[in-house]
């Protein structure tokens, strides 16, 4: 493993495409083809900083966001729902890119932030009010 | 607006429907109504003690979850997604028998908590590196 | 400073008065005097397994949650909602003890969990749809 | 229920008054009316492109925001408490601002920032050193 | 991929060695050999139920654990500080023992609570009081 | 106490040294000399404007951070996990600054980042798979 320890940090600057190492290339290219776009975004030109986490980043997302069980769409908006939740700006403005992009209208984005805040309010009230498990629901 | 003073909270205590007001009841009715059920569980019968907010919590879920532009058993995935992501015991808890009843099969909650996880990471990757907003996410 | 190592964490015990060090009693009598209770809760006998953090958390609380610009009850609305907020069970319950014993009624408390639910619920919604700050909210 | 999709997201603009459909005009003039203010802050202008979430949420805050057992200050300062503990920036901003106007002075600002603090603190204590909950709090 | 569909999550049991599918047990086989231990804790043995997770959990933890630039203590208590923030019951309890079998003492849990209750105050003294980023921070 | 009412927070301005009362010029002067620099962070120059949580705040991170079971530097990057999973931006900047001058290194951080992430992750999937504690790791 080698990190370019000389120039990260300092400025946090991104590295682009020429002048990244073979291995940050090949995550770039697997990156670019899989979503086909030509476009790297800033997420892992920082994280090329460290060569061994972009890589495992991208192999266990692109891995999980895979279709199977759900489609493609649906990890988005769970995806952009935990982002909001966490309150992460960064993410918040990528993924709500990234769910676009894989379908999500207008209507479903907006109906996506009503459950993702509803589900924030409730969570406080069953904490709040200390609600027991139902025997039902218990695994 | 009448709340039940003498009894509620000296022990946080659930309110039966046969010991329920009738403007509980009512929310009680509406519920089974929708829900095609004859099970209230501990979040409404705990909300009971506070009429009001049981009252208004009921509508507003009851608008927000219906299907829409997101079908049902989506808008139940967002709101486990969101549960987990809080860590709320109560509402993970319920939220999976929810998201079961409207569809959710074994692999789609595996895949489910598969994208949470992610999230939660990336979501802090992209806090911890600083990652500035590219400028096509700007909205 | 000395730290009772044998003893602690095997079991994360509680440390009764009758055990306890002369540094950790002397906590323990500043707390039932500023409280005027004789009754030590689990939290300050687990924290005493580490006498310097027991003192100086006894030494802010004391100093944060004397009225001041804002009353006791007051103070302890707010730990609540901040506890709940952030789902701490152990936290909600004996602050809910506590906010009862400062005079908090059944009306507060609910009206307090009405208001801590929908903050949380607004605050998803104002980071998801990524709303910029008015201008006169700027500091 | 009509939402604006050609409009919003795009660039997640903001509907002033002159722009707005009927529906959300009448929420506007409710907020104005109950707030006494001719401003519109930007959370309710970007809700606006999902009408039936903005009725929804201005209708529950002004329940919920009202005078009741907890007067408008009180409720003000534990909007803010959690907005500072979810370090949502929009709602720390504008709910300071909202508490400023309801009364709160600078030394309440400073002590609901020194409670807000301290019980973060705590409650990472409380579960760090895994305390369980006293008998009497159990509820 | 196969996940045992018929099995898991009807009562989320727990996946033991000898009923587990040869993919899974090669996992466990790897933590038991990588621990040098023959126990296999509840979190893998949940898991399991989604053999494409734990397969991929196992290899993200076991390469990010591994000593190299922090030593394997540090980072189990970076682990377990992160876990306490979250106020995650269960990696609490579960990292609490890992951190001590990786040769965290009493005083050394002790202060490492102390950092992070200090740490999540002082995270919303400077959300809340809106502090900017000093220049020379500016990455 | 005297908290300066007619001057902060109309736009929660810094205090510099020159305008600072005594007591504050007290808290600078023992935050430059145990740091060895001349320079004050903003987030002091903030909180200046309550000097009684000033004093407080900096007497308790003195004590916490002061080399112990736990070095400097170990130290230092648990709060920075702890500020990275919080998201709080102006923490990670500081945080990270005050990490670099005790020691940390660019491999240090990425693998800081790393382990926070997968924390992150981990502590969700063992929520939501809901995972029992095991007994031997009950305290």
């Amino acid at each position: 493993m080698v990190r370019s320890q000389e120039t990260f940090m300092a400025t946090l600057g991104l590295i682009e495409y020429e002048a990244a190492s073979p291995d940050v290339r090949a995550v770039y290219d697997g990156i670019m083809a899989t979503r086909k776009t030509d476009y790297i975004n800033n997420f892992w030109k920082a994280l090329a900083h460290d060569p061994v986490t972009l890589k495992r980043t991208w192999a266990s997302i692109k891995e999980i966001m895979a279709p199977g069980a759900l489609d493609a769409l649906t990890k988005e908006l769970i995806y952009l729902a935990v982002s909001t939740t966490n309150q992460c700006g960064y993410c918040i403005a990528s993924h709500t890119a990234a769910a676009r992009k894989a379908g999500m209208t207008n209507e479903m984005f907006a109906e996506l932030q009503a459950v993702t805040g509803m589900a924030n309010e409730s969570n406080r009230l069953a904490s709040g009010w200390q609600v027991e498990v139902d025997d039902r629901f218990k695994t």
